[in-house]
Formats: structure tokens, C-alpha cells, sequence
């Protein structure tokens, strides 16, 4: 029986070596999968069928506050860049851990996007009775279809991701971000905050992301390359500024997940009030530094690691010139609208951390003290 | 010259072997020096000599924005809490440097609160700016009087810390915590969200902060047989909840800047969400774990991490019992009020984090990489 379950498992994995890969590989159809029958550039349309009953109130919103926790959460703090830019809703991410506990101040009416791969994470649940009972108009951001949170929320959008199996959560993320990404600019194009011409570039950017996502696998052999060079560190930083400051945290948070690794996100211009001290030959230092509205400020923060001696890995846009004399290592990526940069480079990250943690001989799909979902507070 | 110099630096540093050291010893004066004035519990007033033209402003602010950098925001998060529990106004805590590149959502008449020890931080500067030209009121808690942040803001109120030399900021961040606390309570007290009797404790409750900080100081002996302890430690991790999340990430930051470990802070039930994979017999988790109301949430996080043989230093409450038996080294501080715990449960994490540096012979008052002020981008 044993053998039969192996080879049945050995089967589910589609011929990769663990289901983390299988599903890093599997993203640029998952993403085509988020996006199907929801995004046409040739028609000029995005419809959520999830959100019709409540568009009106989101659109009026003078508030959003998004819950989630782990990985749901970086992913809301990509959303709160995106719907105050575009949507112009100020938006509050918070740990539902903490909100839930904390008489959080609820105006009737406002809005709450509560985000969970399983659906069924206790304290974002408990977090969205709390908002709810308040007067909250919940929206819930989901991939297990029929899980418990879409049956306790007023509309909501499924990710469309499929089945994950890896604990790391990699492929929920990037559908998560995805579709709230395609909210953000449904909202704000009938809010009238983005124009005509501005929505349908976002359109056609939505539709080149399985292709840009592909291309970033393509780093894969790089990727293992550079993992062989980091593999034995004890600590790495990741820094990132604006649309890219989530990413870094998302890609800390796999690196400590599956490799054991002490990685941790920062912004980059914290670096210098207190993490910068860290810094040494000895530091992997990750940045995501594609070529966005703060690049100018992030090549200074690269100078002042590199000033330190710290090995520098940088994630950059397509033909960057500049990093490449400064960085120990680039990845390029191709390029992208910044606010669906995070899609895409993300995915070296995922590679990096998986990549490191085979090396070091981990678990890579059932790390140590790891829940695939926190059911339990 | 020389000696001469060393000698006016040995008066200046009081006795103390290291300014940071003097620093933290002076906190029940200065916390004391950051009441005088303002609070009397006798004649029943609080009183910020700064607050006045826009005190209507804030009453009826319908959000308030706080912005600051590296320990300012940390005590940012902690007035959050205060404000949202006690004066029942929405807040947003930014990283000044995230806020001022992303053209974020600001409606006229929004407050802005902007924390600065030195008043000079460049990041908090322009973001004030960007959100003064956007109609905002701006309200400063700055420690350098006369410095750049005060003279652009509409009002403010000074933390009267006295001057800071130490690099990591230890007795600006409780004055920073005690001016924005007060300012909390008096808003909630002027709007009616507090009622006086609540009112008329809470000033008892800040007039005993001096004799309570003095006290946790008396676990200076203890604090460096744990120091002795975990000194050769490459990794921590601080945790908390609720009041107590932001000190973890300030007692965090504190070690992280001058002994050169990577510490990290996190809310505790993030815990499960990733950095428990961390945890193992090498690493030494640092939990503030005060009786509030998430104490008996933080006790089974703290189940959780002796599970996985994690070493567990806990900050509890005088008497508790229960930690005792759970914990490798508890550190017992007095009761308060838990909104004014963070400036009493910070003081063993600044003493732990000074003892550990010095024990690892790292040069406590000039860590590596930093500067007192951060003035440039």
C-alpha cells in the first residue's frame, strides 16, 4: 500500500520533486485561471461576478480595511497600494490576530476584504464576525471554494488558483494579488479615478501576465546558481520600496518558512534607522529593484549595503544597466505596469527560497512546526 | 586635549559606562520631565500646552494619519492602539518613507501626527510636507526643540526627554509613547469617548510611571544573568500582542541595532503563520506577556514555542504565576494600565539588549552603519 500511495503522491506532483515547485511552475496558468472570463482587453471589459451587489458600496467607501494573516497579509498590503492609488480608498491593512482583539473602530458602512488561501484561517473568521457585527460590508478573497469564510461574507471573489499543497503558500499569493488587483481597477474605473485609457493598458497587463510569469521561470537555472552561493548564510534581509516593500516581506517569509533561514523584510529606507547595523559579508542582502517610481531611490540603498560589503541580489527590470555594476547578482524580470509587479517578481523569490531549502536538505513541503492552514487561534 | 576630552565625556556620561546606559537610567526622570506641567490627578486636568487651536480638529477627526521612521514609529503603533480604544478615531501608522512616494489619499481637514526625536528626520520632513500641501493638520512630537519638524507643523508637543546621544533611542521612545498616550486621553475625554472616572485614572495611571519604570530598572542584576545567557545567540525573536506588539518590534529593533543579532519582532499568533519554523533549542524568544486582555492568548503562544524547545524570556506581570512555571527566565515589572504598559515592559528589553552588546564587546553608543539622525533620504 505504502508504494501505491508514493507512486499516487509521486503522480500528483506532476514530475516535479515537490508540490512547492509544482505549484511555483503551475502559476502561469493559475493566474490565466484568475483571470479567465474576468478580464478582456479586446472587449475593454473586467467583471468580478463576486462583486455586483456591493460595487455601489465599495465605490462610495471613505474607508477599506483589509484582513489577513501570513502571506493573505502581504498580499493585502499590495491591494492597499493599488486601491489608494487607483481606486483613491484609503485602505488599512491589519493582522486579523490583532484587529480582532483590539475594539477596532467600525464605521457602519465600511468595507472589509478579508483574504485566506483556505478560507478557514480562526482568526481572520473571528475577524470578520467582529467587522460584521459592526455593520461592516465584508468582502472575502478566497481560494478553497465552499470553504468557511465565503459562506460568512457578503460577496466575494474565488482566486481560482487550485488545489495548494505546499505549506509555503506561492501560487494562492500571486492569484490573491491578482484579484484584488482586478478589483482595485474595476473599482476605480467606474469611480472615474482612472480614465478610459488608463484602464485599458491595465487590461492588457492583466493579459500578459501568464506570459511575464513564464518568462521569470526561466530563471530557474540562475536561480540554483545563486542559491549554491547564499545557501550556507544564517540571516538575509530583504528590502523593497512601494509596490515591491510587500514583496519583500512575502519573499522573507518563504525563505524562513522552508529553509529555516532568519530572513526578514524591511522597506528599504528603514534599513537605515536600525536593520543596516546587521549588515556585514556575511549578509545576503535581497532587493527587489525593478525599474518603478522609487528605482532612483533604491540603487542609493543598494550603494549603502554594498558600501558595507554586504552580497547583494537584485531583482531588476529587463536590460537594467545600472544595478548590474553594483549588484553581486541580477534577476531580470520582464517589464511590467508596477502595480502588477509584484506577480511577477515574486517569482524568483519563491524559486530562491525553494532552491536554498532542497540544498539544505529540508522539508520543503512540510516544514517543521508548519500548518498548511492556521485553523486554530 | 585628549584626555581632557575623555574626561568631560566620563562627566557627561554621568557614571555610566555608555551613554545608552545613562539614558535608560534616566527615564523616570524623563518621563517625569514629559508629565511636569501637563498632568495633575489631583486637580483632575491634562493639559498640552500644544494642543489647543487644533484640539477641535482632532476631536473631530474622522482619521488620523501618524508617520515616522524606525523607534517613532514603533511608538506610532502603540498610540494606534490608544487612540482607536480610547478616543474612538480611525489611525493609520506609516513608515514616513513609504508615505511620502506613494501618493497616498489624504482629505482636507485629515490629521497628520509626524514623530521625530531629533525633529530632523529627512523622510518624516518631506512627508509632513507632502501631506500639509494636501490639506492636511499637521501635529509634531519632536524631542530637539527648535528643530526643522516643529517649525513646519500647525502645532505639536515636545517629549522634553532632554538630549539623546545614544544611538539607539531609548528615553525619547517612552516620552514619544507618554506625549502621545496623553494626547490620547485627553481627546477621548474632551469627545466624551472615556468617561471621568476613566479619565480621572488614567491620570493616576500616568503620574506613577516614573516609580514604575524605577522599579523594572531594580532588574538590572537579573537582566544580566539572562544577558550571560543567550549573549552568544546569532537570532531572536520578540513577541506580543495587542499594546504589546510594538514593543516587541521596538525591543526587536533595539537588540538588532547595537549587539548586532538579528532579532525580530512579530504579533504572536503571526507566530504559526511562518516564523515557528525558526524555532528550535538555539533561538531565544522574548515574549512580553503582560496581564492584559490577550493574556491568555499569549500563554498558549508561549505553550507553543516551549513545544518546539524554543528558550523563553518572558516580561510578565509582578506575581503572576503562571509564566513562572512555563518560562526559562520571567521578568516581573508592576501592574498598569495596559495602555500605558509599553513604557514599562520596553525598559527590561533596552537593559537586555545594552547588557548583550556589551558582553559581545560591540560599541553600544555608536553602533556600525547608523547615525543618531537620520537627515538624509
Amino acid at each position: 500500500i505504502q508504494k501505491l500511495d508514493m507512486e499516487l503522491e509521486s503522480i500528483e506532483k506532476g514530475g516535479f520533486e515537490h508540490f512547492m515547485l509544482k505549484e511555483i511552475y503551475e502559476q502561469p496558468r493559475s493566474v490565466h485561471d484568475t483571470l479567465r472570463g474576468r478580464v478582456s482587453a479586446k472587449q475593454g471589459h473586467l467583471v468580478l461576478g463576486g462583486l455586483r451587489q456591493y460595487l455601489h458600496t465599495m465605490i462610495n467607501a471613505k474607508r477599506i480595511i483589509i484582513l489577513g494573516c501570513g502571506t493573505s497579509w502581504h498580499a493585502g498590503l499590495v491591494a492597499e497600494y493599488i486601491f489608494e492609488e487607483f481606486a483613491r480608498i484609503p485602505v488599512e491593512v491589519e493582522y486579523a490576530s490583532e484587529f480582532r482583539y483590539r475594539n477596532p473602530v467600525i464605521y457602519e458602512g465600511d468595507v472589509v476584504i478579508a483574504i485566506s488561501q483556505s478560507g478557514e484561517t480562526a482568526d481572520t473568521l473571528a475577524a470578520i464576525e467582529l467587522a460584521k457585527s459592526k455593520g461592516a460590508i465584508i468582502f472575502g478573497v478566497c481560494n478553497v471554494v465552499g470553504s468557511s469564510i465565503p459562506r460568512v461574507t457578503h460577496e466575494g471573489a474565488y482566486t481560482h488558483a487550485g488545489p495548494e499543497i505546499g505549506v509555503a503558500s506561492t501560487k494562492a499569493f500571486t492569484a490573491q494579488v491578482t484579484v484584488l488587483s482586478m478589483m482595485a481597477v474595476m473599482i476605480a474605473y467606474r469611480k472615474g479615478t482612472i480614465k478610459e485609457t488608463r484602464f485599458r493598458e491595465m487590461l492588457v497587463e492583466f493579459e500578459q501576465l501568464p506570459d511575464k510569469i513564464e518568462k521569470a521561470l526561466q530563471l530557474d537555472q540562475q536561480i540554483q546558481y545563486i542559491a549554491e552561493q547564499i545557501k550556507d548564510a544564517d540571516n538575509a534581509l530583504f528590502l523593497g520600496r512601494g509596490y515591491n516593500f510587500p514583496v519583500a516581506l512575502e519573499g522573507a517569509l518563504k525563505l524562513k518558512e522552508i529553509s529555516y533561514i532568519h530572513a526578514e523584510g524591511y522597506p528599504a529606507a528603514e534599513m537605515k534607522h536600525g536593520p543596516i547595523a546587521l549588515i556585514d559579508e556575511a549578509m545576503p542582502v535581497v532587493f527587489i529593484a525593478t525599474q518603478d517610481s522609487s528605482y532612483e531611490k533604491i540603487i542609493s540603498n543598494i550603494r549603502e549595503v554594498k558600501a558595507r560589503h554586504g552580497k547583494v541580489i537584485a531583482v531588476v527590470t529587463e536590460g537594467d544597466a545600472e544595478i548590474r555594476h553594483m549588484a553581486d547578482h541580477v534577476l531580470e524580470v520582464p517589464a511590467a505596469h508596477e502595480a502588477l509587479m509584484p506577480i511577477i517578481a515574486v517569482i524568483p523569490l519563491q524559486l530562491l527560497s525553494y532552491h536554498i531549502a532542497v540544498m539544505r536538505g529540508c522539508n520543503v513541503d512540510q516544514p517543521r512546526n508548519l500548518a498548511k492552514s492556521v485553523t486554530v487561534e
